[in-house]
């Protein structure tokens, strides 16, 4: 199940050395020797006499680029000149811009995307405020908003640390299914200020990605834009969590053939991921189930380390009552969720789960248990790392989501539009290519943006969510004036 | 002088004809003598016996538009099948997008511009804050904050219907200076509550160019915000304005031959424009300046229709202490800059200016006098308007002005540099080709961006107000770390 961990970390060598034959193959072999994979090799300078060259190399970590770094040291005669991190010369000046779907190339275009033109268009959306649907990037932008609370596994690091982040996440709603997001980091962490920001800048947007906001706060944030705005809002972490975990369970299922109302689930984690996922099995018939943090098992009565959040776990899972740790609700589980921390769940826990249990050990960088550690004991495992089989990945599900979201117009996410985007994800690994190690489909994997868009889309029409009247609607139609002659 | 008005409405006939020889210039002759400008002509279907074209045709405006239509309508066998607005055309889906500068192509990019390398860079900008300028789009952003109260000419017409005029800002910003703009619309008109929402989202953007936010509450708004931010903060239409008009006088008066400080300056309306605009000519040395809105003149003592800015204007202009109205102030002018409303200069009025009168008559559409109109008796006229010589124009300001600013990192704009780009503007037309109707340049003039940003860059290097050490820095050095061999 383990592929490794190539490509964690790709670094670049400057060196130089004598231009003589055999050089450059004594320093890939010693940097093979180390465990660098050597990619792009660029000719920096070459004279008569020297050399100097660019390697780029993957190591596991860092630790393991300095490894390999000593070791084209030790190589006589060479000088390393420089070592840099791919990963930063990749963000320098950022990673997106904005384009012009216009040229200006001349004084009469400017003149109708500009002023005077544009003042018929600004009045037209003033007489008809749903015209800015046509008329601008209302209907293909998201707001990609952070307060930079709980970024990445990295925690609280602030809404300008949080940038980078963000900017990747544009990438991909631009890459994966052609949504233009622009990052909003927001330089306040109280809720109120969040909601308020949020409300004041939606004009200009068809949707609201909400990102890496710490939980519980995240909640009572989304839950308040979801009743005062008249655009969709989306909390990545719990419902994108959520949504690709439950295609991956759909397809586990189906190899161990076993339905969701008989399931026995233990889910580790109340965060933003732990709930949203516990309210989506519950929306799509999951009877037993039980939530687990670091007090505990959430059941009713407690008291300790409780908030709204899990006061509605405590209210709706947990109906055997059970007590106790993480251990004791283990026994007899058939999936086990993890969204929680790294080792928290022992072998000694696996060993009490049902016949062919399914693990989604879902903490980054560091599962709650490794792959390579479960293995022997589990049917089908799924993390949330790339270097390991079934990755449960929300890019998976935000792009073709939002994407869905737009071309719908839709003024509010519910339920049906989740699970549907969970079987459209399902849908995309086919019974022929189901396989332990198969049950999620790679990101790259190009119909899945398509699926899910097209599932969220139809289950907006189905739930009256839709403000756009009929899929084939052109819009080009709407500004021609029908002039009978 | 003048130019006509070529081009102010370009819409699209579609019409079909019998497909004969003759048909298509008897349609483009009578298109002629309505007085229609015809552009391109496309075909859209093409039988054996029938043809179907769009033809894209300027007109004075929509009215004669009409005029247009219903000639084309009257040749027999010519069916008019539709008629279109191109402005509304071109503004379909929006004028803007988000383009990535990385390609994500697969696996091994995608883990460095998205996790997990992306983590690294994240703690980097945690460690240290000002390395947000290399690592992200900070560096090149700039948000185009309105909340739609004060909209071209329109009024208060919204965020919404603002929102078309923010993107065509954005699309200047970067096919002009290569600025990533991104506009934010704001659904408040609380002073307290647009300074409370740029704050909140300022640490994504480099700089913050206010627009088309009513007077007086707009000067309260970038003052608190100059103040309370760390990145510039920039009102267009007071500042804007301002830079070009100065840009403008500097050439008028190398013409007439006379000086800032023996000039005698009549401003009409004390807006944005009109504030910003006499703060600046204080600043640069004009001595005598009287200012007028719809009250009056703007004296010491006067009580009614007055605000703090106007507060301002009443103590530090008029020093010959004139009151009345604007004729009792003209008289003996040679320069009137009227940034009010239509017909507010009457020939009467213009009649009592000094030898060589210079007239910026900037309200849009309608100039305070039309330049046909005030022809025998000006020396030197601009407007607000491209169909005229010398369009005032604020483009030829802000893009080049935040190209300088976001190049040296500026925490603060000062007067020297609004000082420094309206003489970088006006040296952009020569000794040699200065002219009555030549002293600004065209927009379309390249180097008009180039030597603004250098002339913005170097008076902030001069004030202390550029956070960018030095002009030459590399900043791909900074990520290299060296190794010494």
């Amino acid at each position: 199940m383990v592929e490794g961990q190539r490509g964690a970390y790709v670094f670049t060598i400057r060196a130089g050395w004598p231009n003589q034959v055999g050089m450059l193959g004594m320093i890939t072999s010693a940097i093979g020797e180390a465990g660098g994979n050597i990619g792009a090799i660029d000719i920096i300078e070459a004279a008569r006499d020297r050399i100097v060259r660019d390697l780029t190399i993957s190591a596991r970590d860092v630790e393991h680029s300095h490894e390999i770094v000593d070791g084209v040291r030790q190589i006589p005669k060479v000088k390393v000149i420089q070592v840099a991190d791919r990963a930063f010369q990749l963000h320098l000046g950022g990673k997106i811009e904005v384009s012009v779907k216009v040229p200006i190339r001349n004084r009469e275009t400017l003149a109708m995307v500009y002023t005077p033109g544009v003042a018929r268009v600004s009045l037209g959306i003033k007489d008809d405020p749903a015209a800015a649907w046509n008329l601008t990037i209302k209907k293909n932008t998201v707001a990609v908003v952070t307060d930079g609370t709980a970024v990445l596994g990295l925690g609280d690091v602030g809404p300008l640390a949080a940038l980078p982040v963000m900017e990747g996440k544009s990438m991909l709603f631009k890459e994966l299914a052609g949504v233009d997001a622009w990052p909003i980091c927001l330089d306040t962490k109280d809720p109120e200020e969040i909601i308020k920001a949020v409300k004041w800048i939606s004009p200009g947007f068809g949707g609201i990605n909400l990102e890496d906001i710490s939980a519980p706060r995240c909640f009572e944030i989304e839950e308040r834009l979801r009743q005062e705005l008249d655009i969709p809002v989306f909390h990545d972490d719990q419902h994108g969590t959520a949504v690709v975990m439950l295609a991956g369970l759909i397809n586990a299922l189906k190899i161990v053939n076993k339905r969701l109302e008989d399931l026995r689930v233990v889910i580790s984690g109340v965060g933003s991921a732990g709930i949203a996922s516990a309210r989506l099995l519950k929306e799509v018939g999951v009877i037993d189930m039980v939530c687990c943090d670091r007090a505990g098992v959430v059941c009713r009565g407690r008291a300790s380390d409780m908030n709204p959040a899990k006061n509605w776990i405590a209210m709706n899972t947990n109906h055997r009552g059970i007590q106790g740790t993480l251990s004791d609700a283990i026994t007899g589980a058939d999936f086990f969720l993890g969204v929680s921390g790294p080792g928290v769940l022992t072998l000694e826990d696996l060993k009490k789960m049902a016949r062919d249990p399914i693990v989604f050990a879902l903490a980054n960088p560091v599962p709650e248990i490794m792959p390579e550690v479960a293995a022997p004991y589990v049917r089908i495992m799924a993390t949330g790392r790339s270097d390991y089989a079934n990755q449960v990945n929300n890019a998976l599900c935000f792009p073709g989501f939002f994407r869905g979201l737009l071309d719908t117009r839709v003024r509010e996410i519910n339920s049906e539009m989740k699970v549907a985007a969970a079987h459209a994800i399902a849908s995309t690994v086919t019974q022929h290519q189901l396989h332990e190690d198969y049950i999620i489909p790679s990101i790259f994997n190009r119909t899945v943006v398509h699926l899910v868009a097209r599932a969220v889309a139809k289950a907006a029409y189905k739930t009256g969510q839709a403000r756009k009247r009929q899929p084939s609607y052109r819009y080009s139609q709407m500004y021609w004036e029908p002039h009978g002659g």
